[in-house]
């Protein structure tokens, strides 16, 4: 293929010609705030394995995978065809599918907790589903989130999502702070806000609501909070504390799945009632999905004489999503994971010595395979300790400018990198020999943030 | 293609033991309520154009064409080879595609009330997003919608959803229902219920919370009210209202937009502010948009100095149900739209014989290529007039059972066809005369009803 368009009917456009086009009709040209880009963002022209290459015919390596939702890179020829496949039989139907059931036991098989589940069509519905299958189990109305986690795009899961030293308040009693502006006040009301990874903190703001709280919502390992695990004792005090008071313990393991076999909760004692999925269940096409135990998702069951929680979706569960995702997690077996995680690990023993050898301030947070940099010497361990200000919001920028004008890479906005089963060791070795070019760049910039 | 399953590595099994299987993992054994169907669901093999093949081998005519989201019913060969063609280029980025581009502009450029536009993944989302923009722009919380309307699983959206004569109260002041248990209080109080078509009450009913109010939400053809189209009148009505109490009107037409060329809004005089879209714009992807003027979708506009409705999404304008979506509707120029609607007014007409003929107390709303069937003499104009009781809902069952076991013909849950530009006179007259036949067989059961 050589540099082939997206459109091969249309004229070759550069990315810069098709951004004003879309300046015309989408508000800021992009339909993903993630993808906005000054002056313009670039356009893709194809993408295979780990390799990307935009609309100019430049090539870059991608340790984005569309905000982590691709776990083999792009258009694995086995998920290719398995979808080409279904896709001639047709799309969506008003039939159900058997592609639905064989993923369902696909993951019900991998996670001991999922003993039942439910597709939808995204991360923000899964997120959704959650909280109000919480809601319908216990009657409860409130939930408790963490300040930082980004959970999609529901009211109830995004607040104090962007929380800033301005607003957000008392760190014994962290204010709820709206994302969109006209946040109806009654959804503010409704979300506690607790300090991720504080246990002593977290348990007395949840004490202050302790018969009110449908489901405490956790990430275990938080992208915007910093990207670092939930530490053991935290998740079990949390754990301990919703049995204690009727509440529910829900994971958003959206991104998390990612981390070990079944998902970042593996690597806990405890298990949560209820998990949000999402992204690489999907195999690179919508989805997701939300599961728990059996007594809890009946609220769903339409077989139940009280339907409690009445649920559809147009799309959901639809055989093109089911099909892609089996066949993404079946080659995303155990040894899979393990080696994956193996080669994350390689890289980030390599950036160490690259950030020893330039002598930088940085440090790395993540788990299994992805990992996040931070802009000073020693890793953050809460959400406001990972806080960037301003100065180093755009130094961050500058850095990610670097990374993808001069060196050829994708990296997530926050300086994250969510690796692919498409990678090996030649693909580590140019991300530490960038990341050494970029520390050595950055030195002054780096050294005067601290 | 003989009998083909949708994977074919795995032994034929029977609809039942499929179920049987999806009972163990899934709640209900259904991914979406609709197609829950006792003893169990039937499994699809293979779709082409209006036809719809089991798993048992047994060829029916669609009309429900996945609950109304395929225009050109299924694997339509131009969408397939386009959709193939983007899917070996890749399926989702960190990068922006062209085909976004492409689709926004194509749906801006037929309604003129769409001048600027932003995708999401659902119907859902859709209607989410219009509900937060709208309140984003005017800073206010509380949404008006109608009793017995269908937007989908947002809380605020599905309030009264599901309103009966033992919980919908006043007429003059409906309830605020909760669809959902443990749906929140504070969404409740932020949701004002008004009934569909009725000027005078609703009008009462707003001017209650004439300050409060961001959005009037409509459904121009609203399918569970009873698939009436608002009256010119009531339309007009509601647009005047908001204009004169600073609030927005916002129409759903995730379902309509097949109505006209340019949706059911082309029908009237006044246009929505904001509108809602999904379905049939997806090519049969997962796909849902926004699309209305241009200083309100400014609210998330990422050059903004105060970005007031933050929003994103991992697989927003992918370019698969971009490019499907855009080939769709492509095809679904006006003449098609001129088209399908006359075949369905046509087979409307036929029925209508065929209600004449067999003499039995049934009535036909719609509009455009699409039509409901009601169990009594005269049209209901309103949703508590259209309201089944129990013994008409347990009838509804058994003829869309005979339906679909006898005359071999797939409906929506609700008596409603959906029609596709694969349909032909032929189709019509199978549907009119299975009409006829289960009209002739009901009949004792339809007399009854009255
Ligand atoms: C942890 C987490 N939860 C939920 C979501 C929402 O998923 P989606 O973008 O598919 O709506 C995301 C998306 O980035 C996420 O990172
Ligand atoms: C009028 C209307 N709005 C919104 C929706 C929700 O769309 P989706 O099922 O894609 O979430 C539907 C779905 O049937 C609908 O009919």
């Amino acid at each position: 293929m050589d540099n082939p368009h997206i459109l091969s009917r249309k004229q070759k456009r550069s990315s810069e010609e098709i951004y004003n086009q879309a300046c015309q009709f989408i508000p800021g040209g992009v339909s993903r705030n993630t993808l906005f880009h000054e002056p313009y963002p670039h356009y893709i022209s194809h993408a295979s394995g780990c390799y990307v290459t935009d609309i100019e015919g430049v090539q870059r390596l991608d340790f984005a995978n569309n905000m982590a939702a691709l776990i083999h890179g792009h258009a694995h020829p086995k998920i290719v065809d398995a979808v080409i496949e279904q896709i001639r039989k047709g799309t969506a139907y008003t039939l159900a599918t058997e592609a639905e059931v064989l993923h369902a036991q696909l993951l019900c098989d991998r996670a001991p907790g999922f003993e039942k589940i439910r597709f939808v069509n995204s991360g923000t519905e899964a997120v959704m589903a959650v909280i109000k299958a919480s809601r319908a189990y216990t009657g409860r109305a409130k939930i408790a989130k963490a300040e930082g986690a980004y959970h999609g795009t529901y009211d109830y899961a995004e607040v104090s999502q962007n929380a800033n030293p301005t607003n957000w308040g008392d760190i014994n009693h962290p204010n709820s702070v709206p994302l969109a502006n006209g946040t109806p006040q009654g959804a503010l009301n409704d979300v506690i806000v607790y300090p991720y990874n504080d246990i002593e903190r977290t348990i007395a703001i949840l004490d202050e609501h302790a018969d009110e709280i449908a489901c405490v919502l956790v990430d275990p390992v938080p992208h915007r909070v910093g990207l670092m695990p939930g530490k053991p004792e935290f998740i079990e005090a949390i754990y301990k504390w919703t049995r204690k008071n009727g509440a529910l313990l829900a994971f958003d393991e959206v991104v998390t799945f990612r981390v070990s076999y079944a998902g970042a909760q593996q690597n806990y004692t405890v298990k949560p009632d209820l998990t949000a999925l999402g992204k690489i269940i999907g195999g690179g096409f919508p989805v997701g999905a939300f599961a728990g135990r059996s007594d809890i998702m009946k609220v769903l069951d339409p077989r139940e004489s009280k339907l409690l929680f009445p649920h559809s979706g147009t799309f959901s569960a639809n055989p093109v999503s089911m099909t892609a995702g089996r066949v993404a997690m079946e080659l995303f077996d155990e040894k899979a994971v393990l080696k994956l995680n193996a080669l994350t690990q390689k890289a980030i023993v390599q950036i160490r010595e690259a950030i020893q050898i330039a002598d930088v301030p940085v440090s790395i947070t993540g788990a299994g395979s992805m990992f996040r940099l931070h802009l000073k010497s020693k890793a953050p361990t809460t959400y406001r300790e990972a806080y960037q200000n301003q100065e180093a919001k755009v130094l961050v920028n500058e850095m990610l400018d670097y990374l993808f004008y001069e060196e050829k890479i994708m990296m997530i906005n926050t300086l994250a990198c969510m690796f692919s089963t498409a990678m090996t060791q030649k693909e580590i070795d140019i991300l530490s020999q960038a990341f050494l070019n970029m520390f050595k760049r950055f030195k002054p910039q780096l050294d005067s943030l601290q």
